[in-house]
C-alpha cells in the first residue's frame, strides 16, 4: 500500500537536482535554453524516437557506454540539430568545451528541439552559458525553455508515501504540442526522482509505461527525429516498485494526455478502447488506427457521430473482425451492432450530443478474444490546417 | 509494336456490350442506378478492398465459384450495402430476382457505392429497373450512375491498332472522390475490352497495373468496404499481351490521377518519387508515407518547401536510409543533400516557385540500392475539412 499525493510546483520537488532556464536569443523572445544538473552523477534512461534520421543530440548520446551516468542535461529550443550531419555533433561538443570551463561535467548531454536542417548558433548558445544560475531550482524556467509551439507549460509532481513512512517524489517536464510536428515542435520529457531505483526497473517501467501513454497518443501520427523521454534518478530516498510504477504511469498518461490537449489546433480529447480483439497488439493496431484516420479525425471535428468511418477504419487497419461481433459505443451510447445496423433518430442525437463534450470515448467491442487497448487522438480542423500549411516562422 | 489512339467518348468505342443509367429516386437528383450487360456471358477478373468489412455486394460476388462467368452488373449509388449483414446479401438476390423477370440473367452482380449501415431502398431500385433501355449504349448515363461527390465525370477509352493490321478496344468508367471516404464515396471502376484476352493474363495484368495506379495513390490514406476494379472481355477481338498491358497500365494510372485530382478539397497533385531504396518495396514504403503524412500534405498546401518534413517522414516509415545519402529535390531543384543542408534563399525561392504549380514532384534518391516508386497525393487545406466534417447528407 502508498498513497499519491499530487504536489504544487514541478521539479523543485525532487532532491538533489538544479535546473534553470534562460533566453540566450534564439528566440526572439522567451526561454530558449535551459539545464538539469546534479553535483554527483546520476543514473539515466532515455527512449528515443524510432525515426531513422536521429537527431545530432540523440547520437551524441548514444555514443557513451551503456549504462553510462551523466550529471548535466543542456536543453535549447527553436532549433533541433537534425539532419546536420557528423557537425551537428561537433557543434554540441564545441558547446561543452565552453561549459566546461564554467562547470565540472561528467559525460554531459544535450537535448534539442525546433526546425529540423540548421545548424545550433553556438555563438548564442556559449553566451547564454552566461546566464545560468547553476545553483538554482526553477522549475518554471527550465520548462519554458524547452517550449515551441505548446500553449501550456507541462509540469506535474507527485510525492509518494510509502507504507514504511518514508516517501520518494517524482517530477516531470514536457513539451509537445502536434503530436509530433518535426519541423517546429517535437516532444522531449524529462522525469525525475529522488527515489533509489535500480538502473534495470528505470529501463524496464520507462518502456512500459511509455507504451501507454506517449505511444498511445496522436496528434497528427507523425513521429520526429528528436523525441525524447528521459527517467533521472539521484536516488536520495526511498524506492518501492510497485509504488513508483503507479507514481510513473500516471505522470506519463498524463503529461501524455496534457500534449492532445495542447494538439496543435485540436479541441476535442477522444479516447479509443479497443475491447474483444485477438490480442493486445491487435488491439494497439486498430485503436491507433483509430486516432490516426483522417475521416475518423474530421467527424469527430465535425461532431458527426457516423460510425461507418469507425467500422471501415477498423476493417482496413487489418485486424481480425466480423460485422456479426462488432459493437461500438459512443461513451454510453450504443451506435452499431449487427442487430442495429441503423441509427434511429433517438440514438444518433444521443451520440451528436455526446460528441459535443470536449472529451469522450468512442469503444469498439471486436467479440474475438481479451485482447485490449485504449489510445488517445483528436479532432482535426481548419486550426491543424491553419498552423501547419503556415511557412516556417 | 503497336500504336495506341485516344478515342472521344467512353464504354461505347467497345463492342460487344450494352449499359445504361437512370434517376431511380434514391439520390434526389441524377443518375444513381447502372448497368453493365452482355446477350453473352463474358469473362471477368476483379479486385476488391483489403477491408476486412467487406460490403455485401462482393460478398456476394464471391459466392460465385472462380473463374465463373456472368452476363448483367448492376451499379448503383448513395448506399453502399456495406454492414448490412446477410440481410445485405438477401436484398441483392431479390433485385435479382425481380430483374431476371426482364431480362435473362447467368450469374449477375452487383457493385454498390455510398453511405455504410444503411439497407438498400429495394422497392425504388426495382421500380427503377422498368426505367434501363437494355439495349442501350450510354456510356455518359452509366458513368453518372455511380458518382457521389465526384466533381466530374471520370471516362477514358483508347482503340489499340496491333502490328498484324488488326485492333482492339479498351475503356473504362471510375468514380472516386477523397481516395477514400468510406462514408459518401467509394472507389469503383469497370474497364471493359474487346480483346480476346485470356483469364489468366486478366488476372495477371489487372493486380499489376493496380499496384502502380489505384494503388499508389492516396487522399486521405484511408480504404473503403467497397472498392471494386473489374476487367470485362467480350473476347470479340484480337489480343497482344505487351499491347495490352501498356494500355491496360495507362488507362489506370490516368483514371488514378483523375481520382487525385478530384481528391476531396484538394488543389494539388503530386507525384512523389523514391528512388535509390534497398527495393521496390521499401521505396513503396517511404513513398506511401509521403503520399499520406498530414504534415507533408499541409506544407503542400501551405507552398512550404518545409524538406525537413519530407525527411523525418522518411525516416519514420522505417525504411533503410542515411542522412549523408540522402538527396531531396522539388522537381529539379535540389534542397537537401549532406553537403547542403541549410536551403539558402535562392534555391528556396525557387522550390517555393515549383510549389505554387498545380502539379509538380517531389523526390527523394535514398542512395542505398536500385528500389524505386513513384506515389501520388495531394494537399490537404480547408475544403478537406470542410468537405469531410460537414455532416452525412
Amino acid at each position: 500500500m502508498f498513497d499519491m499525493i499530487s504536489l504544487k510546483g514541478g521539479l523543485e520537488n525532487v532532491d538533489g537536482f538544479y535546473f534553470d532556464g534562460v533566453h540566450s536569443g534564439v528566440k526572439k523572445k522567451n526561454n530558449d535554453l535551459g539545464f538539469i544538473r546534479s553535483d554527483e552523477e546520476f543514473l539515466i534512461s532515455a527512449c528515443f524516437t524510432t525515426n531513422k534520421f536521429k537527431a545530432a543530440p540523440l547520437r551524441h548520446f548514444l555514443k557513451y557506454p551503456k549504462n553510462f551516468k551523466t550529471n548535466f542535461i543542456l536543453l535549447n529550443s527553436k532549433n533541433a540539430n537534425a539532419m546536420t550531419g557528423e557537425k551537428g555533433i561537433d557543434d554540441i561538443d564545441e558547446i561543452f568545451k565552453e561549459l566546461g570551463k564554467k562547470i565540472k561535467l561528467i559525460n554531459p548531454i544535450m537535448s534539442s528541439t525546433g526546425v529540423i536542417g540548421q545548424r545550433l548558433d553556438k555563438e548564442k548558445i556559449i553566451k547564454g552559458l552566461d546566464k545560468f544560475d547553476f545553483y538554482a531550482r526553477n522549475s518554471d524556467a527550465v520548462a519554458k525553455s524547452i517550449m515551441t509551439t505548446d500553449k501550456f507549460k507541462k509540469e506535474l509532481s507527485f510525492r509518494v508515501d510509502l507504507e514504511n513512512g518514508k516517501s520518494f517524489n517524482i517530477a516531470a517536464i514536457c513539451k509537445g504540442a502536434g503530436m509530433i510536428n518535426p519541423a517546429m515542435a517535437t516532444m522531449l520529457c524529462y522525469i525525475l526522482t529522488d527515489a533509489n531505483i535500480p538502473k534495470d526497473d528505470m529501463d524496464e517501467l520507462l518502456k512500459s509505461s511509455i507504451e501507454n501513454s506517449f505511444n498511445a497518443v496522436s496528434v497528427d501520427g507523425d513521429t520526429s527525429t528528436n523525441d525524447t523521454v528521459m527517467l533521472i534518478s539521484s536516488g536520495k530516498k526511498d524506492y518501492d516498485k510497485q509504488a513508483f510504477k503507479t507514481a510513473l504511469n500516471m505522470i506519463t498518461l498524463n503529461l501524455a494526455l496534457m500534449l492532445v490537449k495542447d494538439g496543435e489546433g485540436s479541441s476535442k480529447v477522444v479516447a479509443f478502447e479497443v475491447n474483444g480483439a485477438k490480442d493486445d497488439k491487435e488491439a494497439m493496431k486498430a485503436a491507433k488506427a483509430l486516432s490516426n484516420s483522417l475521416l475518423v479525425k474530421t467527424a469527430i471535428f465535425g461532431e458527426d457521430p457516423n460510425w461507418g468511418r469507425i467500422a471501415s477504419t477498423i476493417g482496413a487497419s487489418g485486424v481480425e473482425c466480423s460485422e456479426e461481433s462488432l459493437v461500438i459505443k459512443y461513451d454510453d451510447v450504443l451506435v452499431y451492432d449487427i442487430n442495429h445496423p441503423e441509427l434511429d433518430e433517438e440514438r444518433e442525437q444521443k451520440a451528436h450530443v455526446i460528441m459535443q463534450k470536449e472529451s469522450f470515448k468512442i469503444s469498439c467491442d471486436l467479440g474475438i478474444a481479451d485482447g485490449k487497448f485504449c489510445a488517445y487522438g483528436c479532432d482535426l480542423g481548419h486550426k491543424y490546417v491553419d498552423i501547419n500549411a503556415s511557412y516556417r516562422s
